[in-house]
């Protein structure tokens, strides 16, 4: 058992799960390397202050350099927004540091091959917090497809799906503003990886991506929308399925509409993040009278769940995802072992990404090696 | 109270649905018009004179030109392959008698449009059997939305999907031959007129029509498909709404898979048929901690629910549908007045067949209007 | 195929539902016998003749012994209030008449004893009209259970839960009169009949039966009200099981909460008639990580369902179990075998009533042959 | 912000989830109080050294009582068998140290009366691990409930059900012996706590208490289980609600059936600890046609969810339940003011208990006052 200083810069959303994620991460896992909370960045110092004092880290500071550089700083989260990711990744590796990035990788393709580049220069252990496909449920789902049990795949279809902004009257901020916080850059890439996950690579997409609410209230009348509120693409997959997904950040009623049906030859799968304890297989054998989707309670049966509790059905959150996330990155670290999904993982999200935008401009099929 | 005389053609699937329709819709609605089951035809005499027996017509026959020809049958009801539709169709309309056709209006574009153009001339009413949109809670969904119920809409996700074909070894038939019954010429136009219906006329659409199981196992080794087992669209609405249709045979674990989500500026819907008794309605009003969907069970105070039963929640089931088409049908006769979804409403239908079909071949988005 | 002059006693919300079920049932099962709606009786002439007219009856009449002694009357449905079925069934069968009586058998025990007897004496056919056993979801669970699918029953719980009495200020009226229209005498029997074909004869019981709202509004002020609002009993089967169920009036939310679960060694079954097409089966079998409860949707593998439909997942509704409940009143008259439920099983029902209404007033468990 | 160091007796099952809940508690809570994990206690010294090192103790003992002695540890957590909970409780509050005892409060009766003597007389922080009525929807169907949102209550079903004995093969083992470790003594709690926090105290039980399995598979041949597997209750609320509890560790597929519906004469609440983030509510308001149980999902919106995800729907698990738990333990010790549910909530729990055995015993009501 050694200890390993944690740096995390951001301490909002997701700055708080990292943080709270790395202070019960041994003892849920029983890790090999026990993280010690260092130090916590934010955009002051006294913010930084804040978060220090609330969430129990050593140290805090407004200077994210100063982080990244600082020597008791061992490993890296960036929980920062996506326009910052590069950088500090660069500067990270630079230093031979291991980084956890939030989704997206980058803010941009051009970012996120960059970020790539610097990860695998480096050596160091690279990892996109792409937290939904790690619940019990779904990595039992990748589980299952693997093994064969619904047979060849024939269909597939995703969505994110929120409502944050389904309100035409919910005011501008800077989610509203610029490509890689829009639904296409900001909630499509969970998904996307979910499919990658589950599925295998995709070819080409046809994409349509779109802003419902072309302008909101701002302060001083109404601002434009420069991203966008919700996306569908068409793909098709290397191994010949074909798929469909949908992001939205404007459906009315989804609260966390992570969502997905796979059907194979022999049976099929439905999952629904707000129902994240629950899997639901259909298996296209035994008699018809007794087939059906059987809705399967997570226990620990299924990967990851034991470690959070003993009884089955009991359940696991939001925050657990989190917490086997730092599991997997504290691995990757200790075992310099590359650990799914990397940087280059990431990468192919973000292209995918860019091949749905530009098919949608061009309104036309693009393969997703030609962006 | 008028007696009818009532000619059916087919005594299949559909053809006892639309006897033992007629034979119960005047006491559940109390209609002006009372039908007598007065002929049946099918492929033989004998086939026919067994449905006569069974179903309770007077007479059966053969031959179907003397079904429409016979003086005592006022009504014709058309439960026959679609190739048969269009014939039959222009022979009842020679006669100027009432056409009730079983969807596909038409086996074609081209079939469709006479028979549309057979039917305005003759002025005799004609209806198309989309039966699934007269459910009580479907013709709630599309009271809720025209009564602005959700809002503005800005999402439409339609599926209809079933799994009789998901075993690859499932033999070759009739069914794995000729573009009207496959996946999009059979399956998709209940959903397509669901959409049409529950959001309005459709623009352009962008097809992926795809045949999975190239062959099938016949008579004599394995024989081509010369149809497709899957299909998806991406369609924009007249009313700037974009949306998504999947349809699919082989759908493992999905039995009656006719469901559909919609989203408003104000509320959202969601329905399924496999539980054709709720309707799922969001709506973003009240304090944020008591939203949610609510699981309506249809009643009394639901749409041509009370004829069927006095409580709520106690249920109809697939044939009361046509027992609602049947009222419809003879309402139409009765009145003279047009009822929907008469044949233009169904060659609208077979036009986003066929535009999607082409859109699909030629992997470009079509107009509608330009098939 | 012979025809049968049936005469039912009633017009109203199951009079209305037989008349419906005897014009179909024929074209539904090819039954042998044919019911020809011969005579229809209402509380007047002018009543009854509304209804001859509507439901399509060769005759109405005001007399319900008219109707009975009627020679056109071969078979006779009694749906008119509990207080009359007695008298009506002696007279039928005293001239040898078939008699299909709606629930509870006799509006007390003692009419329900008289009942047998006469039915027993007579030899015609006697049958009661439970009919939501007769889904095919329930006949299937029966054939489950029956076939050792679950192993050796460990426990039952069943409800009949409505809400048309859940407001207090819902008036009074003769519902709220007399014990066989409360939530004991009329709600109870069906789920008490479910129970006993479900799991077995019920040899003691402890009740609680309550009337929560004493009084209601009535014309001129409040008024009492002398019958249960809810009532709960736990039971113990003859073959050992542990049960409970619960009836309710007042059940604010539930509209069909006719439900039950049954708990074995070996699997469970679940239902709810709000969701009548679905049956949920648990079988403790095959690896942990893929068990759970399957949601089967009920379809032509399950008992009568093909009749109606040849599609599965396509479902069934309330009227079509008043057809299938038609058909084996048919059978039974046709093939003079006693047809399940008969008097007999009917009159076991008010007895279970009964002893619940006098252990709940005694505060004690009573066995239900002490009644 | 303080620190406080904590002891924990076991480090099982539950010990080790409060090991986990006190490592995350300060960052999820921002907490006065930050909890230093003190010392660790098992069986033997070795097992509580394995714990030491898994969960991050900086102690770990073999002797209880030095744990419950050692100046550093300022509160004690009881997470040990049922039959140390009075002993250890007691030698805690004699040094004036803060308690939070797991369920249930004593292994009898009597047990439980000396814990809250010994409680009361210390004055030390006391409080009943009764963790499934903190999740955010529980605890908001308490608040809807206490703000008259579903009017006055008129029924009430509560289950504890899980199948984890339902093999008739599984083995004895000590939780085949003595009434504390059966259905009643070790699953009612939970369910009985949540009765009374919903609805209000309880005057009067009707039980019935059974072993199912009289033997089961025990080294040496077949071995006798002397608890009880499964059993019902009927109650009065003291204000005159009438109710029904299950509980069973034989309830083949129910894997966390902690579960109630509670009716009122506005309204009704449904919740299923097996979908723990969605709350069904049920509202008699508006019209007709749109009323139906509503699924709410945990959000920010309700209580104690916030801060463990901004984003609602997103869900809570298992673990947070103890997070809360862990909060409200440190809060009571901070403010000095009794938290919900102390030793007294706790010992009115086994008085119900050990009412409903008698009851059983006797066949007859039993007032709980009366034990
Ligand atoms: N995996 C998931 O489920 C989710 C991922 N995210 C991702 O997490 C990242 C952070 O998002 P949120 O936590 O929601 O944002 P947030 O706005 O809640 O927090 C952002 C944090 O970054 C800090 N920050 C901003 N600029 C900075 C600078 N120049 N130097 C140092 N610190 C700076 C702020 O002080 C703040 O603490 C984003 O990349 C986002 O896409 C966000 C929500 C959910
Ligand atoms: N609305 C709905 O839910 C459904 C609609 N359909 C539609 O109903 C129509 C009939 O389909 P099914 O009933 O499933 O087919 P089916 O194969 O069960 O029955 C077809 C009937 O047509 C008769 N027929 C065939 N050729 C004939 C001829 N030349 N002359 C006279 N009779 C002839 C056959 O004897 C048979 O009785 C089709 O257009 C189909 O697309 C089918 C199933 C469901
Ligand atoms: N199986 C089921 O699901 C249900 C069964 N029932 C049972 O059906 C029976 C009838 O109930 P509903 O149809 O709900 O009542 P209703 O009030 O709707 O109809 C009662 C009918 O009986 C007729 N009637 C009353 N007194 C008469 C008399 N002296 N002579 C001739 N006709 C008379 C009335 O004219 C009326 O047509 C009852 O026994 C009731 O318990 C009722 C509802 C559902
Ligand atoms: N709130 C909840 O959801 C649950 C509560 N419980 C309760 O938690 C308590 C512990 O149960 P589990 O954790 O399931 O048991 P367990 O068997 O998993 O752990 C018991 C622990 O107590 C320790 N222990 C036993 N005797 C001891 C002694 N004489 N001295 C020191 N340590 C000793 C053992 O070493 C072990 O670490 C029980 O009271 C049980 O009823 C258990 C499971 C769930």
């Amino acid at each position: 058992m050694t200890e390993i200083g944690i740096g995390i810069i951001g301490g909002g959303y997701m700055g708080k799960a990292h943080a709270v994620a790395m202070s019960s991460v041994g003892a849920v896992f029983d890790t090999l390397l026990r993280p010690r909370l260092e130090m916590v960045c934010a955009t002051t110092a006294d913010r930084a202050d804040q978060y220090r004092r609330a969430y129990g880290f050593a140290r805090g500071t407004g200077d994210w350099r100063a982080l990244v550089a600082d020597p008791a700083v061992e490993a890296i989260i960036i929980a920062a927004p996506q326009e910052l990711h590069c950088e500090i990744a660069l500067a990270a590796f630079a230093l031979g540091k291991p980084v956890l990035c939030e989704k997206p990788l980058g803010a941009s393709l051009e970012d996120s091959h960059r970020m790539v580049e610097a990860a695998e220069t480096s050596g160091a252990a690279n990892m996109v917090a792409f937290n939904y496909i790690r619940t019990p449920a779904s990595q039992f789902a990748r589980k299952l497809i693997a093994g064969g049990e619904i047979g060849d795949l024939t269909w597939f279809r995703g969505e994110h799906t929120e409502d944050f902004y389904a309100d035409p009257d919910a005011p501008a901020t800077w989610r509203t503003q610029g490509m890689s916080n829009g639904t296409m850059g900001d909630l499509a890439p969970h998904m996307i990886n979910a499919a990658l996950a589950l599925v295998g690579p995709i070819d080409e997409v046809m994409g349509a991506v779109e802003t419902v609410h072309k302008t909101r209230p701002g302060t001083g009348g109404a601002q434009e929308v420069t991203n966008d509120d919700h996306a569908q693409i068409m793909c098709r997959f290397e191994n010949g399925v074909m798929g469909h997904m949908y992001f939205s950040r404007i459906a009315t009623g989804r609260k966390m509409g992570y969502a997905y049906e796979i059907m194979g030859t022999k049976g099929a799968i439905r999952f629904d993040q707000e129902d994240q304890n629950a899997l639901w297989l259909y298996r296209a054998a035994g008699p018809e009278a007794t087939r059906g989707f059987t809705r399967i309670l997570t226990g620990p049966a299924h990967p990851d769940y034991l470690p959070f509790c003993q009884g089955p059905g009991h359940g696991t959150g939001y925050q657990d995802q989190i917490i086997i996330e730092a599991r997997d990155f504290l691995t990757a670290i200790e075992t310099g072992q590359p650990v799914w999904p990397c940087f280059r993982d990431g990468m192919h999200v973000n292209q995918i990404v860019a091949a749905a935008i530009a098919s949608s401009a061009e309104r036309r099929w693009r393969s997703v090696s030609s962006v």
